[in-house]
Formats: structure tokens, C-alpha cells, sequence
């Protein structure tokens, strides 16, 4: 294989579905930055290395994950010169020999047409696992399971959780970034204490939503430790919600906790309404105008 | 709490059971060696400091793992002085402050009349993870599962591990040592796939004997896993183990791989009975005289 020429818009591309898992610990989370070292930029890096390609790439993925945080079900995309060796087989192979040992991707395959790794996506499901007892979790797992100083209620838990569900405006539980809307529909906020295998007696919250904002599951559960360990009442979450700013008596729980579990998409012939859907509503978000946006 | 005299034979100890679980990626095994960071050396490290203890504890386990091995189960004694400010709970406390991260002290309860963490179990049980895919296991989860470059027929493994159980030689799969025995009764060797959560599609072995030799459970996995990749048949498995020695086809398995579930003791009763028959069963092999020893 030689050196390609510089990419242009005229070059025929193939969009690849890539699926990944990372032990977010010693990354500075997804996206690129400069001097860090992370997901997407060693993913970046590896792909046109592999494939000798002439050109740099760039990765669309489902979830921006902050430092600290992990996948299992990260989903990402990327469009390659339709060239000679560049296959989805090869390129999977390939990365699977270079990859450093706390980054996997697990599949490689040809997008379905309309497929956008972060517009098409219809929800994003993470998990959160932490232990609220005073003897230290299980150590081969002390990089998934965060802890709280408290005993934790989780009925009171699930009871708060329940009163967040639906559509609304999160901006108490996100970080405000500029143009970007806050309202998004959680699907899902409860826990329960697992029973068996090394991870007994750990609770284990899934976080489900369209999209998120910015520390929004962090911060969900933070008010939920709030709430469990008895400090804070469902007036006071009820009271968080209405008010509409950040709030800092919502603890931002600490990343290792955090885990991106599945990214779910609607059928292929459904991808490219979705798509066009989510980046419409986001383009209004920015006006004030509609109540729902696909931001991760 | 002032420091105390050095002990003497003559001052009352109490003796506590420890339950331990350790992740061994960077720890030298669990007995002590110079200049190394062990299991043991942290514990003996930590103990007299938190207790404020003026001499030296030693700890006793029931399998001495080596580097990189890791610990679910691990079971250790240690005899303490009956003084003011000893007591279980305070250790338990004070430990979970200042040990690493690595290891965590479960449990620390007064040991019942007789109990020996190394003489008195009946059987130690281990796990050995295991993933034959192309692709890396969940990066979360690689300090526990080691990877066979071969694709594995998982029934070829378990009928090959049982041809091994029952009271046998196991010099083929030990390292030998001066004056120990390698006389061992196997109760369990036999896998899995597993079928659900983080580790699915993962092969788990069950490891269970009275006791093991050096090096013998990851031996035991290279051999199944010679004849679980189709290198070998039970022809040679058994020719290996009727020629009593070393065999330099047997591959000792990486460490990461293997973990110490679970240590069993007998009801308390029976404790001081079954520590007696196993070191006089031990002094007996170093003789040569009987089938069966205690060694871990």
C-alpha cells in the first residue's frame, strides 16, 4: 500500500460502525484534547496508522464520557477512503494488536445507511455501582465502584428517582455550556443491591435517558445519594428541580463510578429520520425553540 | 497506648481470623521477600502500626499465592497480644484507613479453639478466567482474565480434568521443593462458559483440591488448555501424569489469570483434630511414609 493523497470532499467514503469498551482510569475521557491522552485520540491516532492511510480521521461517538469514566457499550463512527485494504476485518484485526490493553474495540461494521453515531441514537443507558459499606469494595473491581460515607436507603433512592423521569428541564444536574440545551427525557433512574458474583451487595443504578448534558448522571445521582443517605428529602429534590440553576448541595459523583453501558438505535430504515429529527431539534435548542435535544 | 515489651512465649495472645481479598497485579505474591511489596508484608506492615503494637505479628495463610495472582478468599491467622486497645473491630476499622487499595481485610473475628489458617482447611478452591476470542476481553475486567491464542473446546477441557481427580502424584504439575510433597487429592477441575454480565463468553475454571502445590493450578489450566486447543489428547495427559516429573510441555498459565475464591474449614469442633492430622500427615511425607499433605 502507498500514501493516500489529502482527503477531499469529492473522495468516495464507507461509514464504519465501531463498538468500544475502555477502562476510562487512565484516560482523560473521550474526546481529544491537546497534551491528554484519550479515547478518541487513541483511536485517531491508531485507525490511519493501521491502515496507512494518508489522511487523518475523525470519530463521531455516542457518548463523550468525561476522565475517569468507562464504557462497555461506547458507539462510534467513522468514515474511511472506499480504497484498496480498507476493510472493516482488517481494520478490526489491526487495532486489536496495537490497542493499548485499557481500550477494546470490539466491532467493526459497515454503517447502515443514515447511521450517525450520535444523532441516530434514540437513548444512551449508563450504569453506576457504589458501595455504601465501611469495609472496602472487592479491590480487583476498585475502579468501578465508587463509595458513599453514608448508608444508603434505596428505596428512598428509587422514590426520588421515580420523581425525575419524564421530560423535563435539568438544568439543576447539569454543567451549562453555551448554546446547549438542558431538557432531555429520562427513561429510567433506579437502583438495586446486587446479589451474587463479586459485586454482592453493591448498588447498582441505571441511568437512562435520550441524551445527556453535561455531568447530568453524575449529578442524578448525586441527589439521589442525597436523598438515600437521609441528608435530603423529596421536598428539597422537588425544590432542585423547580429552581432551574446548578445547585451545589447536588454532589457530582466521582467518575469511576460511571460506566456507558448501551447505546440503543431505531431500526435502519428509521436512522436517517432520527438523525434528521435530533439535529433539527438541537439547532433549535439553541433558539429556545423546542423542548428536546440530542446532545450527549 | 504506650509501646509494649517485646513478647515473650509467655505473654497471652489472642488469636483473629483474617478474611482477605487482594488484587496481586502489583503485588510479589503474598509471602514476604525482601525488597518486594507483598500481601504479607503490607498486612504485617500495617497491623502492629494501627494497633500501636511494640513488636513484630506474623501472619499465617492458608495459600501462599504468587506474583500476580489475586484473592477473593484468601484466609490468614495472626496471634496478637490480649492488651488494652486489641480488638478486632478496631483493627478492622483502622486497617480499611491506611492499606492500599489493593487489599482489602474483609473480616477480622477472634479465631475459634484450634483454627490454623494453613493446617485446618479442609480444601482451598480457585478460579482460573479464561478468553479465547480474537478479540481482547472487557478491558475493565484484564488483570483477571488471562487469553489462549487457541480457540478452545470447552468438553474436551472437562473430560481431560477429570481424568485428573482423586488422591494422585502431582510432581508432573509442581515445581518441586525439597521435603514437600506433591501428593494431592484434586476434588474439582472443570469449567464453564460463562453466559451473562461483564465476563459472558468468558471460560471459568473451578480449581479444588486439599491443598496445591507450587505452581500446580496454573499447570493443571496449560494442560487442559493443550488439550482443550486440540495440541494434545488424553494419551499424553495421562503419560504425563504417570511420569511423575515435571513435564516441560505443560504450561504453567499466566498469573493474572487465576484468583483464590474460597478457603473451607472444618466445624469448630473438629478443628484441633483435622490441624493435627494434616502437619503430622506433612512431617509423614517429608519421610516419605503417607499419601497425603497439608502443604499449600
Amino acid at each position: 500500500m502507498t500514501a493516500r493523497s489529502p482527503q477531499t470532499s469529492a473522495q468516495a467514503t464507507q461509514r464504519w460502525r465501531l463498538d468500544i469498551s475502555y477502562d476510562g482510569t487512565a484516560f482523560s475521557g473521550w474526546a481529544v484534547q491537546p497534551g491528554r491522552r484519550t479515547v478518541q485520540g487513541e483511536l485517531e491516532y491508531w485507525i490511519p496508522t493501521v491502515l496507512r492511510l494518508g489522511e487523518p480521521v475523525t470519530l463521531v461517538c455516542a457518548g463523550r464520557t468525561d476522565a475517569g469514566v468507562h464504557a462497555r457499550g461506547q458507539v462510534a463512527h467513522v468514515d474511511l477512503p472506499t480504497a484498496d485494504g480498507v476493510d472493516g476485518d482488517v481494520l478490526h484485526r489491526r487495532l486489536a494488536k496495537v490497542l493499548p490493553a485499557d481500550v477494546v474495540v470490539r466491532t467493526v461494521r459497515p454503517a447502515p445507511a443514515g447511521f450517525d453515531a450520535r444523532f441516530a441514537a434514540v437513548w444512551r443507558r449508563y450504569s453506576y455501582r457504589l458501595s455504601d459499606h465501611t469495609t472496602p469494595p472487592d479491590p480487583l473491581l476498585r475502579h468501578q465502584v465508587a463509595r458513599s460515607r453514608f448508608a444508603l436507603d434505596l428505596e428512598a433512592m428509587n422514590a426520588a428517582g421515580a420523581t425525575l423521569l419524564g421530560l423535563h428541564d435539568f438544568s439543576a444536574f447539569c454543567r451549562r455550556r453555551e448554546g446547549a440545551t438542558t431538557i432531555r427525557t429520562l427513561l429510567e433512574l433506579s437502583g438495586e443491591r446486587l446479589v451474587a458474583g463479586a459485586l454482592a451487595d453493591t448498588i447498582e443504578l441505571r441511568v437512562r435517558a435520550d441524551a445527556f448534558c453535561h455531568s447530568m448522571v453524575r449529578s442524578l445521582v448525586g441527589a439521589l445519594v442525597a436523598v438515600g443517605s437521609g441528608r435530603h428529602d423529596l421536598d428539597w429534590l422537588a425544590e432542585i428541580k423547580a429552581a432551574g440553576i446548578r445547585h451545589p448541595t447536588v454532589e457530582v459523583m466521582p467518575a469511576l463510578g460511571l460506566t456507558l453501558e448501551e447505546v440503543r438505535y431505531p431500526p435502519d430504515h428509521q436512522l436517517t429520520a432520527r438523525a434528521q429529527q435530533a439535529r433539527s431539534r438541537r439547532a433549535a435548542d439553541a433558539l429556545g425553540r423546542t423542548p428536546a435535544g440530542a446532545d450527549v
